[in-house]
Formats: structure tokens, C-alpha cells, sequence
């Protein structure tokens, strides 16, 4: 199976970096620089990182039965000062609320996404120190 | 320096999992699965490499002079059967359009933003087989 993305530069007069981008049947924008409209590239990363082990920590939870009322996905990702300006470590924060949500199921779902689902995760864990944790909150 | 991003369920009720992301001043939506109304997280990441490389890519040439006209990036991302379902190799090609463009200026601006620039790309790189090239049209 395969992804395939379109980036066409809208501002190519002047000196704006503003990419819409077609993927899938889906649109975005990304840009960057002091005029930005849109997210830049790397913070388009931090975001895919916060989706994808999102999505895996809400399915698994689901599957456990528990009873969610409320999910958010904090990231704050450290950069390198000198190019390549990488991520250096990046924080995951699970804010999980709900009806007696159990913490041991949130630790496995988070250890399942981090470990075994999670495609971005894999990916940047080859460069990128991350570390998850959570907290719950009862609703 | 760092960044932050806050993702938050909007679908808690059901099955779905689309969450609407805030980053820095902005905003974005990623989702995933059938009835998905916005880019997947490993969507967001191809777009996001096209993005970075594409920025750099643009301003290298507006520095070095060439007359653009036009510019998009296509990407090809080729992903694993088993989870997590990474990407194994990525293509990038850069469709550049313009007055007399160099090619030497173009394979050039490539090669800084592969190997100096691109942070996205430095973090895939680690795992990720990245192949670029590009395609000059005559404005």
C-alpha cells in the first residue's frame, strides 16, 4: 500500500513559503516564516506524533470498555539549534476523563500505541527521544 | 527552542477519531478510518517532508536568482504491511517551472535541503529510505 501528497506553492511571487497540499481526497495547508497562515512542516510532525498515538490510545481504550468522556493529546517537542533543526525529545501528555478510567489500561494502551501501532512514533523514535505519560481525571 | 501542540478528541462519543489540533497560533484536523474528513497522522508526515523540503528548496532558488514561475512537490510514500505500517521508502519529486532554471541550481538547492536543511527529512532519514528528483519545465 502506498500514500501519495501534492505540495504546490501558492506564493511564488515574493518571498512566502505557503504550500497547499492535496492527500488522499483531503486538503492542507503548511507554511512557515513571520507571515505564516498555517502550521510549519515540523509542527505538522508534532501534530501527526499526537494523532497517530491518539487514535491508538482512544481505539484500544475503547476495546477495554472503558468510559471516556474527554480526551486531549499535549506535545511539546525540544529543537536543535543548529541544522538540521530536529526534534531532540519530544513529550507526550495523555489527558484522559472519564467514568473510573483505569490506569493500567491507559499504560497498556499507551505502551501498545508507543510499542507495536503507532507508525510516527516508529519512525521518529529512530532519531527523536520520546516520552509518554498520562493522567486521568475522573469526569 | 520548542514547540507545543494540543490535539483534542472531537468524536469521543462513537467510534471516531478525528481530533482538532492547535499549534503554535494555528489550527489543523487530523482523522483517520472510513468516514474520515481530514488527513490521516501519516498523511500529515508525507505532507509535512514535502513541505519542509519544498520551503527550503524555494528559497535556495530565490537566492540563487532563478526565475520561477511554478513549483510542486509530489510524493510517494510506500508503506508496510505489518504495524506499525511506517513508511519504507519515500519518493519526492520536484516539478519546477520557470525561465532558464539551472538544473545544477535545482540539484544543488535538492542536495542542501537532504543533507542540511530539511529537519523532517533528517529525522525520516534515520528510518526511512528517501529518494529525490526533480523535473524542469520551460515557463
Amino acid at each position: 500500500m502506498s500514500d501519495a501528497a501534492r505540495l504546490t506553492l501558492t506564493t511564488v511571487e515574493g518571498e512566502g513559503l505557503r504550500f497547499a497540499v492535496h492527500t488522499g481526497r483531503f486538503m492542507m495547508t503548511l507554511d512557515s516564516g513571520r507571515e505564516a497562515m498555517a502550521a510549519s512542516p515540523v509542527q505538522a510532525v508534532l501534530a501527526a506524533l499526537g494523532g497517530c498515538s491518539g487514535m491508538d490510545v482512544i481505539s484500544i481504550l475503547r476495546k477495554k470498555r472503558q468510559q471516556v468522556t474527554g480526551y486531549a493529546v499535549e506535545l511539546t517537542g525540544e529543537r536543535a539549534a543548529e541544522h538540521p533543526r530536529v526534534y531532540t525529545r519530544i513529550e507526550i501528555l495523555h489527558r484522559v476523563t472519564g467514568h473510573g478510567v483505569s490506569p493500567a489500561a491507559v499504560a497498556d494502551a499507551i505502551r501498545l500505541s508507543d510499542t507495536k501501532y503507532c507508525s510516527v512514533h516508529a519512525m521518529l523514535a529512530a532519531s527523536v527521544e520520546i516520552v509518554s505519560r498520562f493522567e486521568i481525571e475522573e469526569a
